[in-house]
Protein backbone atom coordinates (compact mmCIF):
# COMPACT_ATOMS: atom_id res chain seq x y z
CA UNK A 1 0.00 0.00 0.00
CA UNK A 2 1.41 3.26 -0.85
CA UNK A 3 0.57 6.78 0.24
CA UNK A 4 3.48 8.86 -2.21
CA UNK A 5 2.45 12.15 -2.18
CA UNK A 6 -0.77 12.02 0.47
CA UNK A 7 0.04 15.02 3.24
CA UNK A 8 -1.46 14.69 6.39
CA UNK A 9 -2.55 18.16 8.01
CA UNK A 10 -2.66 17.97 12.12
CA UNK A 11 -4.23 21.12 13.58
CA UNK A 12 -1.91 21.73 16.34
CA UNK A 13 -4.36 24.23 17.63
CA UNK A 14 -5.78 23.35 21.19
CA UNK A 15 -9.20 23.83 21.97
CA UNK A 16 -10.09 26.90 23.72
CA UNK A 17 -11.13 27.36 27.75
CA UNK A 18 -14.22 28.99 28.48
CA UNK A 19 -12.35 31.61 30.16
CA UNK A 20 -10.58 32.18 26.51
CA UNK A 21 -13.83 32.35 25.31
CA UNK A 22 -15.55 34.34 27.83
CA UNK A 23 -12.23 37.08 27.51
CA UNK A 24 -12.77 36.81 24.03
CA UNK A 25 -16.80 38.08 24.51
CA UNK A 26 -15.61 41.03 27.38
CA UNK A 27 -13.02 42.39 24.73
CA UNK A 28 -15.40 42.43 22.08
CA UNK A 29 -18.43 44.13 24.13
CA UNK A 30 -15.68 46.67 25.56
CA UNK A 31 -14.34 47.45 22.26
CA UNK A 32 -18.70 47.96 21.34
CA UNK A 33 -18.83 50.63 24.04
CA UNK A 34 -15.19 52.25 23.03
CA UNK A 35 -13.81 52.15 26.34
CA UNK A 36 -10.10 51.32 27.01
CA UNK A 37 -9.10 48.47 29.76
CA UNK A 38 -8.78 50.76 31.89
CA UNK A 39 -12.19 52.69 31.87
CA UNK A 40 -13.98 49.79 31.96
CA UNK A 41 -12.05 48.23 35.54
CA UNK A 42 -13.46 51.59 36.49
CA UNK A 43 -17.01 51.34 35.83
CA UNK A 44 -16.82 47.27 37.02
CA UNK A 45 -15.42 48.66 40.54
CA UNK A 46 -12.70 45.95 39.81
CA UNK A 47 -8.70 46.49 39.28
CA UNK A 48 -7.69 47.95 35.74
CA UNK A 49 -5.05 44.68 35.97
CA UNK A 50 -7.91 42.55 36.41
CA UNK A 51 -9.92 43.30 33.29
CA UNK A 52 -6.64 42.29 31.02
CA UNK A 53 -6.19 38.86 32.33
CA UNK A 54 -10.03 38.11 31.87
CA UNK A 55 -9.91 38.99 28.07
CA UNK A 56 -6.59 37.09 28.05
CA UNK A 57 -8.66 34.36 29.72
CA UNK A 58 -6.29 33.81 32.45
CA UNK A 59 -9.29 34.70 34.86
CA UNK A 60 -11.55 32.40 36.33
CA UNK A 61 -14.30 34.56 37.25
CA UNK A 62 -16.92 33.78 39.41
CA UNK A 63 -20.58 34.18 38.81
CA UNK A 64 -20.62 37.70 40.95
CA UNK A 65 -17.91 39.16 38.84
CA UNK A 66 -19.95 38.30 35.76
CA UNK A 67 -22.74 39.77 36.87
CA UNK A 68 -21.31 43.14 37.43
CA UNK A 69 -19.76 43.05 34.05
CA UNK A 70 -22.85 41.77 32.32
CA UNK A 71 -24.53 44.83 34.30
CA UNK A 72 -21.87 47.17 32.97
CA UNK A 73 -22.67 46.47 29.49
CA UNK A 74 -26.49 46.22 30.08
CA UNK A 75 -27.38 42.63 29.06
CA UNK A 76 -28.05 39.60 30.35
CA UNK A 77 -25.21 37.28 32.15
CA UNK A 78 -26.42 34.82 30.10
CA UNK A 79 -26.42 36.50 27.30
CA UNK A 80 -22.97 37.03 27.66
CA UNK A 81 -22.24 33.85 28.53
CA UNK A 82 -24.21 33.24 25.20
CA UNK A 83 -21.97 35.49 23.00
CA UNK A 84 -18.96 33.79 24.05
CA UNK A 85 -20.06 30.31 22.84
CA UNK A 86 -20.81 28.93 26.23
CA UNK B 1 -56.01 64.21 56.66
CA UNK B 2 -56.97 60.68 58.17
CA UNK B 3 -55.83 57.47 57.26
CA UNK B 4 -57.99 55.05 59.40
CA UNK B 5 -58.73 51.53 58.58
CA UNK B 6 -55.30 51.12 56.21
CA UNK B 7 -53.07 48.60 56.60
CA UNK B 8 -49.54 48.93 54.85
CA UNK B 9 -47.77 46.18 53.78
CA UNK B 10 -44.17 46.16 53.23
CA UNK B 11 -42.15 43.29 51.89
CA UNK B 12 -39.73 42.47 53.92
CA UNK B 13 -38.30 39.88 51.45
CA UNK B 14 -34.92 41.29 50.26
CA UNK B 15 -33.84 40.35 46.64
CA UNK B 16 -32.31 37.48 45.81
CA UNK B 17 -28.36 36.94 45.34
CA UNK B 18 -27.04 35.63 41.69
CA UNK B 19 -25.58 32.73 43.93
CA UNK B 20 -29.21 32.20 45.36
CA UNK B 21 -30.97 32.60 42.00
CA UNK B 22 -28.20 30.09 40.48
CA UNK B 23 -28.57 27.43 43.65
CA UNK B 24 -32.27 27.56 42.75
CA UNK B 25 -31.52 26.16 39.43
CA UNK B 26 -29.09 23.75 39.83
CA UNK B 27 -31.62 22.35 42.21
CA UNK B 28 -34.28 22.23 39.92
CA UNK B 29 -31.75 20.31 37.54
CA UNK B 30 -30.43 17.74 39.69
CA UNK B 31 -33.96 16.86 40.83
CA UNK B 32 -34.48 16.65 37.24
CA UNK B 33 -32.12 14.09 36.92
CA UNK B 34 -33.41 12.15 40.42
CA UNK B 35 -29.67 12.36 41.92
CA UNK B 36 -28.92 13.00 45.34
CA UNK B 37 -26.78 15.78 46.56
CA UNK B 38 -23.79 13.25 47.08
CA UNK B 39 -24.52 11.85 43.52
CA UNK B 40 -24.57 14.95 41.73
CA UNK B 41 -21.21 15.52 43.59
CA UNK B 42 -19.98 12.37 42.14
CA UNK B 43 -20.75 13.51 38.89
CA UNK B 44 -19.26 16.95 38.45
CA UNK B 45 -16.14 15.55 40.81
CA UNK B 46 -16.23 18.44 43.30
CA UNK B 47 -16.83 17.73 46.99
CA UNK B 48 -20.61 16.74 48.47
CA UNK B 49 -20.71 19.72 50.48
CA UNK B 50 -20.14 21.73 47.72
CA UNK B 51 -23.61 20.83 46.20
CA UNK B 52 -25.06 21.76 49.12
CA UNK B 53 -23.46 25.09 49.68
CA UNK B 54 -24.09 26.04 45.87
CA UNK B 55 -27.98 25.31 45.97
CA UNK B 56 -28.04 27.26 49.17
CA UNK B 57 -27.00 30.36 47.36
CA UNK B 58 -23.59 30.44 49.83
CA UNK B 59 -21.00 29.46 47.09
CA UNK B 60 -19.79 31.99 44.18
CA UNK B 61 -18.67 29.49 42.07
CA UNK B 62 -16.92 30.39 38.73
CA UNK B 63 -17.03 29.67 35.29
CA UNK B 64 -15.23 26.79 35.06
CA UNK B 65 -17.43 25.14 38.06
CA UNK B 66 -20.45 26.46 35.97
CA UNK B 67 -19.45 24.78 32.34
CA UNK B 68 -18.78 21.85 34.59
CA UNK B 69 -22.05 21.54 36.01
CA UNK B 70 -23.45 22.63 32.40
CA UNK B 71 -21.98 19.59 30.82
CA UNK B 72 -23.45 17.02 33.73
CA UNK B 73 -26.87 18.74 32.90
CA UNK B 74 -26.59 18.15 29.14
CA UNK B 75 -26.88 21.95 28.82
CA UNK B 76 -25.11 24.92 28.18
CA UNK B 77 -24.02 27.51 30.59
CA UNK B 78 -25.62 30.46 29.51
CA UNK B 79 -29.12 27.82 29.52
CA UNK B 80 -28.77 27.57 32.90
CA UNK B 81 -27.53 30.79 33.85
CA UNK B 82 -30.76 31.79 31.84
CA UNK B 83 -32.67 29.43 33.74
CA UNK B 84 -31.91 30.80 36.97
CA UNK B 85 -33.44 34.20 35.67
CA UNK B 86 -29.71 35.67 35.29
Amino acid sequence: MQYDGVLFFVSARRKQTPQEMLGIAVRERRLELDVSQEQLAEMVSVHRNYVGKIERGEQNLTIETLVRFAKTFRCKPSELLGEAGL
